[in-house]
């Protein structure tokens, strides 16, 4: 069928709205149709050619909300008119990491994914004749998209498809490392580095989850309000002081704080919020991604004075299994998504939102077709 | 009082066995006679000057085991005749760390053990009228020496002080390294870098812990007999293969190690161990002490997919709280300890002591006095 789409044709260029062909899912496939997309760093990214797993032309794009057209053979947890979620992280219930209990990082679609095709080594999207690739698994930017059945969540059929899309990606991601990977209590300081999409869901969480202190990092202080009125307590701009601003949050707390976001992937950036992070049982969770090729580093000393240092990918959230009770609780207000979304526009205006984003003047741009 | 010690009276130069004076015990401070103390490669990285916090001349030690013989006023805990272990990680059990449940880095003498004093500044050590340094909060390479109260943890008379001297530090940091920081489940996979005697006390506690699987890794075979007989089931010599060690380990366990342990001090050998950690969870704790200024690095794409990197101080063991039960263990044959013992000798032959570990001969020399 035909489809329109925003197309990334090659690096650095800017994204062509074309009318691509979207052949029918194969087995364990689903074709869904898109309602509504957010535009995120991670497309820039690859956009820009730094990704080294960008492969294009392709069909970016992977915060979306949509419904169910047509499934493929096999497929039973989903049917057309079901409200979805598309997923870059799966969830197959069945490898070795779903059975885990301990990590979202199902490895069922992992490696195709990575390549911009389907499970089966092929893409379903073409134009011109010429084969047009897939992205994170789920090409959010395209009217219609074929996801496999496992990177689908369904949801609530009532959830506002232009917030909960945001729960593609970056409001996850933030929400999610403060709980399932922090696990942040009541009472609890957090150190916010990074006051973007993902920084301002961390500050949400952190004040969901009732720290007692939110220290907001920021080389842009216009980006304070904002995250004052998520629940921010202090704020800091590193430009404000003639020493590394680890040592200011210390000095700030006593003995840093019991949590450290990054939310940028600047890996200096990293060493200083693993640096702030309290002597004894501190820690300190990446969440930003890093230039290709790109190191962390710090003095041993500051592990084995208890600071622990981890990672999350999508929060530590499990996709299927806890997206559709997220969507729930945004529809409540318990999670708050609507003042991340500070422009929407049709299909047609995309490339303003990449725009919006690299002036620094979006937080997120929804996209609807 | 006069005592027989082995003081450094400079970095790089052989102990000298001298008759130094021993002033009272102050407040708060416990004069302990040493019978037995272990000779551990932190006293050698101190006496060979590469430690930036090393004050000479100072009686070095930390690994002992003594009696009380007088206390300084206020002291409570312990009394004349009690046996004891002192800690050079003390447990004051008021101070944030000691309340916090999280973590055993006391800070109630920190400041002063660094520099090589008593709480109150000053030293009770001395040698022709000139003030010799304390050290690590303990110098029991001194027939007699002073520690502050919460520096003792005091134990059963019964036990063999010749052995549970060791609990003083090598043998308790790789157990609770494996319990306390890792927190090793039955059927887990471990790795462990390094096997002098924290490395053969990590694959100790890694059989305790019922691991499925505990691959020792040293560039000397030799060293394997020995990990084999403390439990290990796989042995791997770096120096056989042309490709990384942490390549090795992934390949001969599908992803990766539940847990590895450095167990050097090598910031190279710390990130091949955090990088043979199983994606999705595995954790990486480092033991070893690196040289001053060493700093550890890897790609943040390792945390980010699920790796967690720790340090641990004393295997985050609690000294007065938890020492008593784990020599009361050793007692029972719980914990071995006479394994490790592989010479003994008087005072007057430390400086063999040290002549055996720097040729990899011994694991540990038990000094008596």
């Amino acid at each position: 069928m035909k489809s329109r789409a925003a197309v990334a044709f090659g690096p650095g260029q800017p994204l062509q709205i074309v009318e691509i062909d979207v052949a029918p899912p194969k087995a364990g496939e689903v074709l869904v149709k898109i309602t509504h997309t957010g535009v995120c760093h991670t497309d820039a990214f690859t956009l820009s050619g730094d990704d080294p797993e960008g492969v294009f032309p392709a069909v970016l794009g992977h915060e979306g909300a949509g419904i169910v057209v047509e499934v493929g053979e096999g497929v039973t947890s989903v049917q057309p008119g079901d409200h979805v979620i598309p997923l870059y992280t799966a969830e197959c219930g069945e490898c070795l990491f779903c059975k885990s209990g301990k990590t979202n990082l199902c490895t069922s679609v992992r490696a195709t994914q990575g390549k911009g095709v389907m499970p089966d080594g092929t893409t379903r999207f073409s134009y011109n004749g010429e084969p047009i690739y897939h992205y994170m698994g789920c090409s959010t930017f395209s009217e219609y998209t074929v996801v496999a059945e496992v990177s689908l969540a369904k949801i609530n059929p009532d959830a506002n498809p232009e917030h909960v899309c945001l729960l593609g990606c970056g409001v996850t991601t933030g929400l999610g490392a403060v709980k399932n990977t922090a696990n942040v209590q009541e009472g609890d300081t957090v150190a916010v580095f990074g006051l973007g999409g993902i920084g301002l869901a961390v500050v949400q969480g952190a004040k969901k989850a009732k720290a007692s202190k939110i220290i907001a990092v920021d080389t842009n202080p216009e980006k304070f309000k904002l995250a004052e009125e998520f629940g921010a307590t202090d704020f800091v701009n590193p430009k404000d002081f003639d020493k590394p601003v680890q040592e200011v949050i210390v000095e700030m707390t006593g003995w840093g704080v019991d949590h450290s976001f990054e939310c940028i992937g600047n890996v200096n950036v990293m060493r200083s919020a693993l640096e702030c992070a309290h002597r004894g049982w501190g820690q300190s969770v990446i969440i930003g991604v890093a230039g290709s090729g790109q190191e962390i580093s710090t003095r041993p000393f500051q592990l084995v004075t208890g600071r622990t240092w981890k990672g999350t990918a999508f929060g530590g959230v499990k996709g299927r299994s806890q997206l559709p009770a997220m969507v729930e609780e945004a529809m409540k207000g318990d999670i708050q998504l609507e003042p991340f979304v500070t422009h929407t526009m049709g299909l047609d205006k995309i490339n303003e939102a990449f725009d919006l984003m690299h002036e620094g003047k979006s937080i997120r741009s929804v996209v609807h077709f």
